[in-house]
């Protein structure tokens, strides 16, 4: 099939996050571009995120293996090992299994758009800043176990 | 982890295609970037394209869907439907089994990149312009079964 005609597939903006941590994603806004042109191998998704929005709470997948494409604009890769600037053409893996998270920061006063590309299996994960983790059914739980009224979606 | 050091991994210039189809490819340089960086769930590999190039003869997955983020300069992606314009920021997707071949060309007097993923299980394939098929084995023959002297890589 020919070029994705992006503007004909519907940008999502919600989260699934329970508050506060819903606040820093307000400003996501995402495209599932798998299911729109009959993928079912891997998942992928165009993110568009406003001057100030995260991509994410910093994360990791126990499970999925993530890869993303820089398209346009700007944004800052948070990792355990500091801050890394990325702009159109850069490339970031992030290999399953890995407890370094990860997250995207818009820290500048222009829209910036990236391409995010997992697959394998949902197994679960955990957020690197905060006392949260998701189950293999998207269930959020404190690390004591304690459930957060909140599905992941 | 951050941002992948692009020249820090080897750039491939080969294909298995038997001549004269072998080519058309001469001036395609590739970088695998799953076993790279760690990744098992998906293939993805960076494409530079030197003017002239293409990325594959025409061609179809039966088993492997696939995906592109145009990065840097133009190509044309060509398929049954005709041709398409591929800038920076241009997205296109390949499901599994269609018929409907296709590849990338460079046409303009400058190199091009772009990134590719595929997913699924290697079960053949075909070639829409020439008399050539692949198998799930990576053996390439002619539409009529007999052999090429020529191994898929």
């Amino acid at each position: 099939m020919p070029k994705i005609e992006l503007n004909a597939i519907e940008q999502l903006n919600r989260t699934g996050y329970p508050p506060p941590f819903d606040q820093a994603v307000a400003g996501r806004h995402v495209r599932r571009l798998a299911p729109a042109t009959g993928l079912s191998d891997f998942g992928v998704s165009e993110v568009t995120l406003d001057p100030g929005a995260w991509s994410s709470q910093r994360h990791w997948h126990d499970g999925e293996d993530e890869f993303m494409v820089m398209v346009e604009g700007e944004a800052v890769l948070v990792e355990d090992d500091g801050r890394t600037l990325m702009r159109p053409g850069d490339l970031a893996a992030w290999p399953k299994g890995s407890t370094n998270g990860h997250h995207l920061l818009n820290d500048s006063d222009q829209p910036c758009r990236f391409v995010v590309f997992g697959g394998g299996t949902c197994t679960g994960g955990g957020y690197s800043d905060i006392d949260m983790l998701f189950d293999a059914d998207g269930r959020y739980t404190r690390k004591d176990g304690t459930p957060y009224d909140a599905v992941r979606r």
